[in-house]
């Protein structure tokens, strides 16, 4: 299929080669244009305006966003809006809140474009080469853009979850998991390190990579980021965050579904992010108003 | 290699079955006759008392323990080692709390017999056909065992790592990153039943194990239980513990470690065990009295 | 002053007659009249009608909301606003969500209408003989009403605390920190009761409300409810919540201050309002998938 | 009452000198003698060894242990084993393990000399004017030293909890909710001092001790921090612990009841005292293997 790329950021322009490798013809745009020369040297089709993207594209086209989530996906889509004809498709692949997600729906569906959000779980090497996707579409919309969402996807790795803002919905939780699942391992391998014996911390992210419960792309990861730097002594532990595990926390609040395990994973990110907090200041305090507990100064 | 078993439960059956397959021969004991039996029919040679069972091993003898952790290994080496003879070999295959296993390492180096923990992760799938093995072991006994472990192991899957006790620690920890990575999972999948999305819970699990950050096997396992129950509806959610994750948290205390998500986790399970709690009666009648907020009677 | 107070609730029942007993005149309106005839018994002036509550009030008119957060105060708002004159002052001493205040405060200020939040604390006891109250409001508004707040609040317990909203923010996390040292509280006497001593609960809820550390009015309360109910075994550990405690853990996860012990407090109220959790139901079919552990059946 | 008292700390000195104030007559013994010196001064006779201590007391002997919990408490017994004389009375004050109260008692009951464990709160003002104390005794023995603890204790504050472990099994409790109340509080200021508005910490501190649901001894104490640095700018926010809240979520582990505020306090504590964490790092690297995300580096 012919399809217009906006955004050729780590994750968008893998996506572009993907894309390519499957046949599809790759008309891409981005905003520093280092990036869509670099696309050319690829074989992917360089629009230097968003004009010239459109008008590089024949009817019903297809417009892939791979932009940061918030602001940009509204000022993008309000740049396409007078641009595009009926049907044509926006298709929004990056990590917007689901909420978003359906106002846009609602206020492209008045202007009889269609719209689909696109969940995209895998990272970098997923978008390069085959990434799991969760696709929030109408059916008709969906049906015709599926073979170009069968062909970057991994194998059986791409799911319509329904009707518009579930995809984003579902990667928003799998981001929530993945949280849980990631500090979960943090706190093993603290474990480990701090333990009286002498792990070697990589080995055993190798053995149980192969035939353990816990088995999965994660502690294959371990195993590289381990191998690189056995003690992961050159890095700090500052656990940044960019939105879905923030998003699942308060969707699960209000659904009254309580989430101890993920929101504690945010909280430690939150947490690595202070140098000191002001709770520890108070407890600190309290201690050494009623016991004489020495404070450390500042 | 020969090799005694003792204890042909759901893993240890299936471990035996395992071993015969790489051609080696398994002498194999159960406390219940009914599953000797059964394991004779698989090509397995029978014995009906540890007595017989330590016979018809040759020195240097390999007993591998596949029984409940706690006082039944205890009992298992007490009646051995007036059996067995310098040098023989006991391999602690089951889930003990590597404190006693350090306390069992010490009593039996006095009497010249060696012991080796065996951590062993996989389920009973991987006792059956390839399971995730650490080892603790001095090094020479490990060499000496290592072609019946490798064989036993999954491709790759299987670690000495380092002395006695750090087999039995390294499964600990792997099982207290299984209740958190478990509980993630569990958060997650409550999070999409409760929303105004209409998710099919199996495709979900099925679209998460290709090509997503978290995929793995516990994932797949979701896409399978599922595939069952579709909305689990046939099953009760409590979730029982064996152990592992208790002495995790436990360790991590005592190291200064914090383990936020893999205490939750246990303390969901807990939860699950229990009908009513005394802290939300306490919390209830506070409400009452200060607020006059209703409570809802027994 | 003359007062004019909406809604005779636990709360606002007990604030009339708090009201009356330091000499203020309290006109008072109720959706349901039963309650304004009792008020009436109590010496205080019923009003049948918001107009002829209106109508009852010169200028410059108070009028205290005591009614339900959410919709009823917006809808009681609408309904006085075309009743009230320049610089007239409603003051909404409910339980409401401080974003809403700044919204109405905002809405109010261009109908030249003065708005003010209390946050108000002390249960039924405290709307009765004394509570404690905090403040949003402009200064020239909050030195118009200080002599009434200062009569119905506890000696010491009132604080003009900044500008409109600082008040029910105040309140709000109030309300968190009270979540927190009620769950502590409950988590603490669980232990007691579970323990293999024979603890008299009231009579510790009793020494530790003389002279200890974590003396205070709530364990205070936990005495007079172990007076009542000592092993509070004709209750139900359901712990209901009306929003505060929510709005803190949203309010923190915005400003990204790490808030496990009161966002655990939370999560355990919802956990206590499911007889069985979907989380616990996917955790126990994964053991059961990968362990074969017994799951219980519905 | 004559008492003999070993340990002339913060605690233990104005434990001195509120028994003295009784019109109890006190014999005090301190590792180094300039503190015995200083309560001399105090009208308090001073003992210069173990000896002379037990000497300057007539039968039936009580004497007082005020010392650190754990190896000094033994030693201090084992040098007074020999000195006493059947039904003395040891009384330990301090913050001791209730396991090892258990221990002790058993050992001190074979030589015919008593014991009792007196959980002591309320800090050093409690110490000095009136604590609240949790008195674990035979009934006779608790009977024979009840004017003593009724002297020193905050009026109706003393309670005989039970036999003997109940008092330090008691006193550990009621830390692990001052942990969670502590921490509590903490995370609710963070939320203030973080927010939009402009609080003065010190005055919502004081409010909050006048009529609110959450007054008590820690708020009035906050009030009293706030106003000798409104900031808490001058001190870190490093809390340390010791021992009794990590007792009493090994408790509640191992009596399987869920203490996740409790255990959330503690978990708060220790990763104060980490500059950075492995768990962290573990993320970092993580994100960074997946998703390219930057890493910091140290």
């Amino acid at each position: 299929m012919k399809v217009g790329l906006i955004g050729l950021g780590r994750m968008g322009f893998n996506l572009a080669l993907n894309m390519r490798d499957h046949g599809h013809e790759v008309v891409a745009y981005n905003r520093s244009p280092e990036k869509i020369k670099e696309a050319e040297k690829e074989g992917i089709k360089g629009a230097y305006t968003i004009e010239d993207l459109v008008k590089k594209l024949e009817r019903r086209r297809i417009i892939w966003l791979m932009v940061p989530a918030g602001d940009p996906v509204d000022e993008m889509i309000e740049k396409l809006v007078p641009l595009l004809e009926e049907h044509d498709i926006i298709i929004d692949g990056g990590n917007s809140y689901y909420k978003d997600t359906l106002r846009r729906y609602e206020m492209l569906k008045e202007k009889e474009i269609d719209f689909v959000d696109v969940g995209t779980s895998g990272g970098i090497e997923g978008a390069r080469h085959g990434a799991c996707t969760m696709i929030g579409a109408e059916d008709e919309v969906f049906k015709y853009i599926e073979p170009l969402i069968r062909d970057i996807s991994a194998e059986n790795g791409y799911l319509h979850t329904g009707k518009n803002g579930s995809g984003h919905f579902a990667k928003m939780v799998h981001n929530g998991i993945e949280y849980g699942m990631m500090q979960a391992i943090g706190e093993g391998f603290e474990v480990l390190e701090k333990s009286q014996f002498d792990f070697d911390l990589k080995e055993v992210a190798r053995v149980w990579s192969h035939g353990s419960v816990i088995r999965g792309w994660l502690m294959e990861l371990m195993e590289k980021a381990f191998e690189k730097d056995p003690k992961l002594s050159g890095i700090k532990g500052v656990m940044h965050s960019s939105g879905e595990g923030l998003w699942t926390v308060e969707e699960a609040l209000n659904l009254k579904v309580p989430v101890p395990v993920i929101a504690q994973s945010l909280f430690m990110r939150y947490r690595s992010e202070q140098e000191d907090t002001f709770a520890g200041k108070v407890v600190a305090a309290l201690r050494n108003e009623f016991g004489g507990h020495a404070v450390e100064k500042n």
